[in-house]
């Protein structure tokens, strides 16, 4: 069976949405990043990055969340989670759920989450950066209703991890972000996506 | 034609070597970053994300290095660069193009290419954090000789990117990375890369 090593509301979000909405045979395992647990050698021999998501199957483990995402519709196709015969409609879904991880995440994640956390004006222009982020997301990304457009996809559940945030944190202005808010509300209302946040113990925002 | 957005040495050379070790038929753009090219509204309307690569296809526009190498690879199936009929050893090179995209790139690019440059202990920290993401990369990624084992994969001429730049910037010590160093050099004698190194006008390092 798959094992999902995850984080609550961690960016693993994505990851485990994308196996209950795949219908996926899987299990969960938590790992506490607050406290650390991604450093312990246990988990290292699992994933030696220290770091969430990880699958483990029975061929090995998977890192990264696009590669997981990708893995899971591959594999589960008769949930339709990703165009698996058309490499421009593929690499379309690759790119975003790729600029997810490699422009949203570390700028969202250096303005709310560096340790120590930023203050005064570092603070003000990570935020800035950030938004920008989201600002790209909101007017190109995000085709709508969807991210990919009528059908939801393996990119949806991973653009709600970093909506969630925003919101979270205030950053998620209606005015400016009236796209993202109204994608953010659809997912949370997606009874695969309440499952997991149940089992992760978090709340819709 | 298939038609890539590049600037010379910069993260594009991983999908300009995907295109040209596919056999390709393909034409290439420089997009001048030091002059803000990719700010401007020309470039802008090919990617509103202002940076390189991109890949115009007969269909659209793809970017991020993973997603134009997995379309290359699944569009060029001769070729051999992708394992396209295994889910599992699909998703280990997505992995590793998806953790070199979203860990690797910001960790080296903030250490050498921050704007304004970092300096003092700022740039130490930032050196040291990036020393250790070309461990993890050295001791876990590449197994060797290629970076997924036995055969050379769309994964091999992007770690060679930021192994390139470790090496310009002296910080690929050979003792630290003997695995990494080999590599380089290995990517660096092959003939698409030598005509990829020699269309932007740089050099092997």
């Amino acid at each position: 069976m798959l094992k999902l090593y995850y984080s609550p509301g961690a960016c693993a979000v994505a990851s485990h949405i994308g196996l209950e909405e795949a219908g996926a045979d899987y299990e969960i395992e938590k790992i506490d990043l607050r406290a650390g647990q991604q450093r312990t050698p246990e988990y290292l021999a699992i994933n030696p990055a220290g770091v969430t998501p990880a699958l483990k199957t029975s061929e090995g483990v998977i890192t990264q969340n696009a590669a997981i995402l990708a893995y899971v519709a591959q594999t589960h196709p008769q949930a339709g989670l990703a165009d698996l015969d058309d490499p421009f409609a593929f690499a379309r879904l690759q790119a975003v759920n790729g600029w997810l991880a490699s422009s949203l995440h570390p700028a969202i994640g250096k303005a709310l989450f560096s340790k120590p956390p930023l203050e005064g004006e570092a603070k003000e222009e990570a935020v800035k950066v950030a938004l920008e982020k989201y600002d790209l997301a909101e007017n190109h990304l995000l085709t709508g209703p969807w991210v990919l457009g009528e059908d939801y996809s393996m990119a949806d559940g991973y653009l709600m991890v970093f909506t969630r945030w925003a919101r979270q944190a205030g950053l998620l202005d209606k005015t400016r972000f009236p796209k993202l808010n109204d994608h953010l509300d659809r997912v949370q209302t997606r009874p695969a996506v309440q499952r997991v946040l149940e089992a992760e113990g978090i709340q819709a925002v």
